[in-house]
């Protein structure tokens, strides 16, 4: 879609498109081993279906794949890409470690929480949207632009998917409401109300948050209820709506046709629209 | 030194020298959670010492800085380097997961072993030998002939670390000697051991190799004298022999000054001069 706002058929990007692709699904393959996760999109994980060898090492190869679907282009533009890709894949490497860091981690910071996600999820949409740029050959300007513009919205929807596990709609959701309040995920949620808290109320919080329950219908009310009160869930919502704000603010500045502005900022709006 | 002999200042190389260097480390930490090793050259490894999550995520961003170790190179070189590294370092990953299937299986063959080792092994030699020819920006013949130099090379040097494992003086060796024997590991020796024996003794050999046993010293003594006595350690040596003669010939086709061609079979023949 980025190759097309940029003038150039999407068809041009599709070898791009399948690496980030093939990487992320990479860096599932790999996570899901670390979480011990025995499902992923209702199927048997990789080494849950064959062993973890076989899900470590086929991880590794898809790794190296995605760097291989970069050889239809031409040196120029495969080494900028390659060049971005290697950044980025680097950066999502660290988001997952800290990731692990901050289970076991009591004084994680708002700022770092939002460093994590900035790796682990945002930097790779806004690489991917700079990959269409750069086989567009646009301006470097343009190019950067709508990386800053894949970094906000991909902050805002990992802020936004933090806001619905706990008060999404089951219906269409997805994902189970309330699973990180049941696995103790220090969410931007926990970490807001946490800083919202005095010191009585915050450990209370932090207590009730490190239960392991047969039946988590109360605590997911009493820490929703929390997360309400505390007002955690407003400024919540108003970070998610100042980063897809900045998101936005940056597409007015790309030099480009009016009507590839708006092609982005519905896709922005549609992508941000899921049930709060 | 393959940059040097096309010419080229080592120096220049050395930035895909390291790329070679970090990459085998990578698949040295991922194999080592694979085989659940506990030490490597003398330390902890990566898992054993932190934790298997930091082992594979560690070794997933070795990975990728190995591909950023090109990114000094120009782009027509960069996509050269990165074409071949993909290329080898996927068939390194092909080589370690037949590795794995061999343990459980049978009817491995010699040719089956011969490409397992090639993978594994010898394309990384070849590859980083290439690498030096490519930055000497050399023609593709002579890059062509030294791959195939160190292809044979790699061959031959493994074969003979399969030799020397059984038969290596324990003074020089570096490993165990007896270590492939202990673990029943199916290698060119046992291979070549199975098709020169009649069924009888195939199923023999085949018996005692697969006991574990607390003190290995019978089970070796027994199992050398087995590959001595039926000509298996005759016909490896030669195997070794005429992968080396094989890596020289490729050598004396090349198109460089006769002093590099001494360089590079004195490289051969030093490598090749273990304690057999």
């Amino acid at each position: 879609m980025t190759a097309e706002v940029f003038n150039v058929d999407y068809k041009e990007a599709l070898a791009a498109a399948m690496a980030v692709e093939v990487f992320h699904n990479f860096s599932l393959v790999h996570d899901d081993i670390m979480d011990d996760a025995p499902l992923r999109r209702g199927h048997q994980t990789v080494h849950e279906k064959w062993d973890v060898n076989s899900g470590i090492l086929s991880g590794d190869a898809m790794l190296i794949l995605a760097y291989q679907y970069f050889e239809q282009y031409e040196p120029a533009v495969f080494m900028k890409l390659a060049k971005l890709f290697s950044k980025t894949a680097l950066e999502v490497c660290e988001g997952q470690q800290w990731d692990v860091d901050f289970e076991t981690r009591d004084d994680v910071t708002i700022s770092e929480y939002l460093k994590m996600i900035e790796y682990k999820t945002a930097v790779l949409v806004a690489a991917a949207m700079k990959m269409g740029a750069i086989i567009a050959e646009t301006s470097v300007e343009n190019a950067n632009l709508i990386y800053e513009f894949g970094l906000n919205l991909g902050l805002a929807f990992q802020l936004q998917d933090d806001y619905l596990d706990a008060f999404g709609d089951p219906e269409t959701f997805g994902k189970q409401v309330g699973g990180d309040i049941i696995e103790n995920k220090k969410t931007y949620l926990y970490l807001k109300a946490m800083a919202f808290s005095n010191k009585e109320q915050a450990s209370h919080l932090s207590q009730v948050f490190s239960t392991h329950l047969e039946d988590n219908t109360e605590k997911i009310i009493w820490v929703k209820d929390v997360f309400n009160n505390s007002g955690a869930s407003k400024a919540t919502q108003q970070e998610i709506q100042e980063y897809t704000s900045k998101a936005f603010i940056t597409l007015e500045k790309m030099n480009i046709e009016e009507d590839k502005k708006v092609m982005l900022r519905t896709f922005g709006e549609n992508l941000m629209s899921r049930n709060v």
